[in-house]
């Protein structure tokens, strides 16, 4: 699967290891079960804890400067039709997102999650950009259903590049965004290529199509495979099919889990971009957590291929990192109880007969 | 059903009224599609916004000074051996929760909750009690199996005391949790009773009990039951079956939606609390927002009974208000993004086509 990949990214994947350590998995048991409350009484708050101390090789995991980067890129598919808004769109989000105004701007305030935005190839001039960290890898993709999304090296730089803008952030845990008009279908078509679920399930309404759009989404998207039905490893399937930004969070995820930052999956696209990132390095799926499961079609199926557990289901069909970001306070409950609750022998609280 | 109610409880469920206003709720709607996302893409967090807007009489919605209120009580049935844990953890439990190391407390301190922790009725002399505010209706309830919990005139009490305790609080908001060991047994028979459902979907594990105590659980309450056929009112089920923390819970409910105040739900006792309310005054589900979907048994059909969606389902069953509490960031979010999202005009983004 990675035999076309260039040694540094074989390096960084090869720095992807499972997190499992038995000894350690029962030591947090045993703290998670001595704590003021009926055994297992906290559920998947639980399970979140005990995985997040693997992940960190201790019993005392904490978090630690949460950062929450948004990738933004432009998609030729746009010009097909496939979305209900404009390709302008993204580059005017892009400079919501820098005003402050919106949605995952609320969320990241309400949390104290440090934003970084970054430009992994929108379709404008952003011009001097306080604010965004400008990595274009063009402007916006090649339009995937007449060619290529982009050349095979660039989508191999498209991974570096995340994985550069990942390790200079500080911090233990990474909450991971996007913003890309379009976007949904060239996460529809990875989740078809790379793990063949059908369109008819891979393909959702994305901003908002009605029928004849999503039927006009699946026609364009078919064409897409069918014009390239020899790529099938995960850097081929990037360069296919798009898309910068999704190709930068699969860098960015992967230098993560090398680093044992903890992950938070936002929705669709995200997930996508961790499909990706889990072809090349299943270990990476050790350092996820699931926000939520989304509105869109396709995310059902994703989450399926990944064997994820969402913590939330909102409905929610933004993006931007929005879900990441309304999961958090549950992850930090998770570590908090575990840190804070008093266990029944400091309380003298009587456990039940054994 | 209110026939046999005084006419201080008759005031106060006439205050409960319907929220519904639907030109206001059509300013809201308008508010919250020119934000800038697809249309309803925020999903449930909209629903929510929308409902705590009509609550509040505003179309600005804002949430002050959330309060957590625990109430504790013990339960005759306890002697019945329908809990995993024997009746003293319940004492012990609110000696934690008043030296802070309990789960909820944990979970105040996270989200900024004041927390207010209530005798109703434990089975223990506190002595002089910092941080705990005395309401003992009694040392427990009496045992439900042999005869009624508690007289009719206590039952009325629990309802006014909680309304009293509640109208003494500030704030615009509220969550409710509750401690008592054997309280599942008492909300169980609140469920079969008030909404019919059959003792084997109504009743659960409670803390921890395994299938032979399942089992014999079942049997005691199906003897509770037949001992009272004739109690249907809301006041004579809460008399018969009890709780002293549930009646308060059930009271402080009716005066919170009387003052609009929102109304977070915490799990399976606090839903039994709110049946119990709301077939006195159906219009306090209007200010209810159920936090979690538990593990208990019961709680699916209670939930369906109440016809709630609750907005998290991690699998808890812990109860004080845990759930509760894990919520409130949600609850936060849905105000705050229809607060300090910018709009498609302001912030200059395309609307997509009409």
């Amino acid at each position: 699967m990675t035999d076309t990949l260039p040694d540094d990214l074989l390096a960084l994947i090869a720095r992807v290891q499972p997190r499992a350590d038995s000894a350690l998995a029962q030591r947090l048991q045993h703290r998670l079960d001595r704590l003021t409350k009926p055994t297992g009484a906290l559920g998947r708050l639980e399970a979140l804890a005990l995985q997040i101390g693997l992940l960190q090789g201790t019993d005392r995991p904490q978090l630690q400067q949460p950062q929450l980067m948004v990738f933004a890129a432009d998609h030729g598919l746009a010009r097909q039709g496939v979305s209900a808004y404009p390709q302008e769109v993204t580059w005017q989000m892009v400079a919501n997102m820098r005003a402050g105004g919106a949605a995952v701007n609320v969320l990241a305030r309400q949390h104290g999650l440090a934003l970084t935005l970054v430009d992994a190839g929108v379709a404008h001039d952003f011009g001097a950009a306080d604010g965004l960290v400008s990595a274009k890898l063009g402007w916006g993709t090649a339009d995937a259903s007449s060619g290529p999304a982009m050349a095979p090296d660039t989508a191999a730089e498209a991974l570096r590049t995340g994985a550069r803008l990942l390790a200079a952030r500080p911090g233990n845990a990474v909450l991971f965004g996007e913003m890309g008009i379009a976007n949904t279908a060239s996460a529809s078509l990875l989740l078809a290529r790379l793990a063949g679920v059908p369109l008819a399930q891979a393909t959702g309404r994305g901003t908002g199509l009605d029928d004849a759009g999503l039927a006009h989404k699946q026609a364009v998207l078919a064409r897409c495979l069918a014009r390239a039905p020899q790529a099938s490893t995960p850097l081929a399937v990037l360069a296919e099919f798009g898309g910068f930004e999704i190709g930068m969070i699969a860098g960015a995820m992967l230098q993560a889990a090398a680093e044992r930052r903890l992950i938070v999956v936002d929705g669709f696209i995200v997930g996508a971009a961790l499909l990706l990132a889990a072809r090349l390095a299943p270990a990476v799926l050790d350092a996820c957590v699931f926000a939520h499961h989304g509105a869109e079609a396709g995310h059902a199926a994703l989450l399926a291929a990944l064997g994820a557990q969402p913590l939330l289901g909102l409905g929610l069909r933004l993006g931007e990192g929005s879900g990441a970001a309304l999961a958090w306070p549950l992850v930090q409950s998770s570590l908090l109880l575990l840190d804070q609750m008093a266990s029944f022998d400091s309380a003298g609280v009587s456990d039940r007969p054994a």
